[in-house]
């Protein structure tokens, strides 16, 4: 990745927007910047430098990995950094209004000189991010492999008895060994009735014969994260269940057909809303049909049913429509997929035929 | 938990600090004050209410986890909640000023109406946090004892050969299984010259004979922190290593020698440092000595050179000296510990004697 290529794209909108110099906080745009992994850094942009503030925990780290400008500080990091502004001969200065906190905007403003200029930009950094490079789109599929290499090698170990959470772990455990930095969110292991939480944590309790079980994971490797749902039966589904699985799927896949560069990030929600309609299901449909990922776990754009911005090849988003029944159960399933001109390639390599473990 | 009676404490600062409801957009606040530990929520508290704000996917969870009113909000969150705080009586708004997004101010600065006013709040709900009650205490004592737990399980397959990463992942393993929801950070193992670095990443290098390993984890266990770093040499240290250990831990033993109510919190940080003074490695010391943890990894207060906290009982902290040598290796010896009237306890039950696996 050319870091300092994508410096430039940015400096390059920084005359349209009347900015000298922009104040990046967000930690996700400072690492797509500078390439810096640690915890703690902003970044000054200007249009011929780049300077990278990080605490002295990561004094080595940052030598190692970025080719911007260090600078090292100690305590809060905002104090720190002022110094270095208010020396430039900077007047114009953007900060990323999406981001920023309160606080640290109050800072600034109070504390920069007269004259100075704080201009609120948005979307400069993220305008890149939605559409990923090649190396980007690369880095995606390894942890979408990861991810799913993962799945598969612990599906073999599912078996009435076992606990949601060892599950789990041992989820996670296989993702670590297949090359994984960690979960890109908390895995969601639930069965039975729990899986009607579409965000249900792991519990103590153990997996039953006869139920369905939602797994819900995600890899991050080398920064870029990951993301797949599956619904899988422990003993063979009912009829209802068997059913309800088919209009999940054919939402799915509905979802996907709909796909391509040049239509609203809308257009596939409706098709998955519409198609789960035919099965009366529609109602148990509550969440949005998918997200965007690459460094976060949850990027722009969201596939939901207002949702105005128009795919573009590059995009990386999930597929996910599920329905939850209280007290029953829930069925999710989801893939990751790349955006391209004349529609899109699903980059989940697991299977999504009805499983019975 | 009685989450009732943290809103009632927090509520009982309205009128001193001039407001008639709180709008707390912190999530770790969130949760400790309504119980509910989704990934997306804020809550309106007045003296007699409190409303939890959600979206769909935890409609369910919600009603599970808490005792607030709860109102499902679909879409983007604060365009949600704006209608029901302009609906109310409220005239007084008071709002998280350290936590709150410039963008999120700006939308209710802009939106709410006439007459209406926004207040910045300070610490509110974290004067409250910072003293951890009984039960918070014992909740950090089982993610304490679950991560020490998974340490000693884990130490046993260090060997040569192993990669950093997989014992990474043994080690987040071994926390799953012994109940922990995941770890508290990414957990850093460091062998040889890349423990120099305060926060290393695991690598795929396999360790080798004859270095020393750091190893810093924390398992989270029912939302609660733990943190802990080890030191280990796999084969018998030089004489040079073995004198660098023996200064670190006695400048962790220092520090903890410090520690009791009524000593402001720059006390530890100071013996820390006059003990590596005397060893000549204080400028190898190049991160503050400790920081408080309980629903966040990182909580006040820090134990650093300019902190001016007083020390109460009740607080939880980690006691973390270390130094580091670039080319060499580094050494940090860490411990979560409970601050009492006469002294602390130490939590971690995990030996610090100098380990030779």
């Amino acid at each position: 990745m050319d870091f300092k290529q994508r410096r430039a794209l940015v400096a390059a909108a920084f005359l349209h927007n009347k900015i000298d110099a922009l104040f990046v906080t967000y930690l996700p745009n400072v690492r797509y910047l500078s390439g810096f992994t640690g915890s703690n850094a902003t970044l000054l942009l200007t249009s011929t430098s780049s300077i990278l503030f990080t605490d002295p925990r990561y004094t080595l780290q940052a030598e190692h990995e970025t080719t911007c400008k260090v600078k090292i500080i100690r305590g809060p990091m905002l104090p720190g950094v002022l110094p270095v502004i208010q020396k430039s001969k900077l007047r114009k200065l953007g900060f990323e209004k999406d981001h920023i906190l309160f606080r640290s905007h109050d800072l600034l403003r109070e504390k920069l000189p007269l004259g100075f200029q704080l201009v609120a930009t948005h979307d400069l950094v993220e305008a890149h991010r939605i559409i990923k490079s090649a190396a980007e789109i690369e880095q995606i599929r390894q942890a979408v492999r990861t991810n799913s290499r993962a799945f598969e090698k612990t599906l073999k170990s599912i078996r009435p008895g076992v606990r949601e959470c060892d599950l789990a772990a041992a989820l996670e455990f296989q993702m670590r060994r297949q090359g994984a930095d960690g979960p890109s969110f908390e895995t969601i292991v639930a069965s039975g009735p729990r899986a009607a939480l579409p965000h249900a944590r792991p519990s103590l309790d153990p997996i039953r014969a006869n139920q369905l079980l939602l797994i819900d994971m995600g890899a991050t490797q080398e920064g870029y994260t990951s993301d797949m749902t599956r619904t899988v039966f422990v003993g063979p589904p009912s009829p209802v269940w068997k059913k309800a699985y088919r209009a999940v799927l054919d939402a799915q896949l509905a979802a996907i057909d709909a796909i391509r560069e040049g239509v609203p990030a809308s257009k596939p929600d409706r098709a998955a809303r519409n198609t789960l309609k035919a099965y009366k299901l529609d109602t148990a449909f509550t969440h949005s049909t998918g997200h965007g990922l690459g460094l976060e776990i949850h990027e722009p754009p969201r596939l939901g049913r207002k949702e105005k911005t128009i795919l573009k090849a590059g995009m990386v988003i999930t597929v996910e429509p599920g329905i939850y029944l209280k007290g029953k159960g829930g069925i999710r399933i989801e893939d990751t997929v790349l955006v391209t001109a004349t529609g899109c390639e699903i980059l989940t390599p697991t299977s999504k035929e009805l499983t019975i473990v």
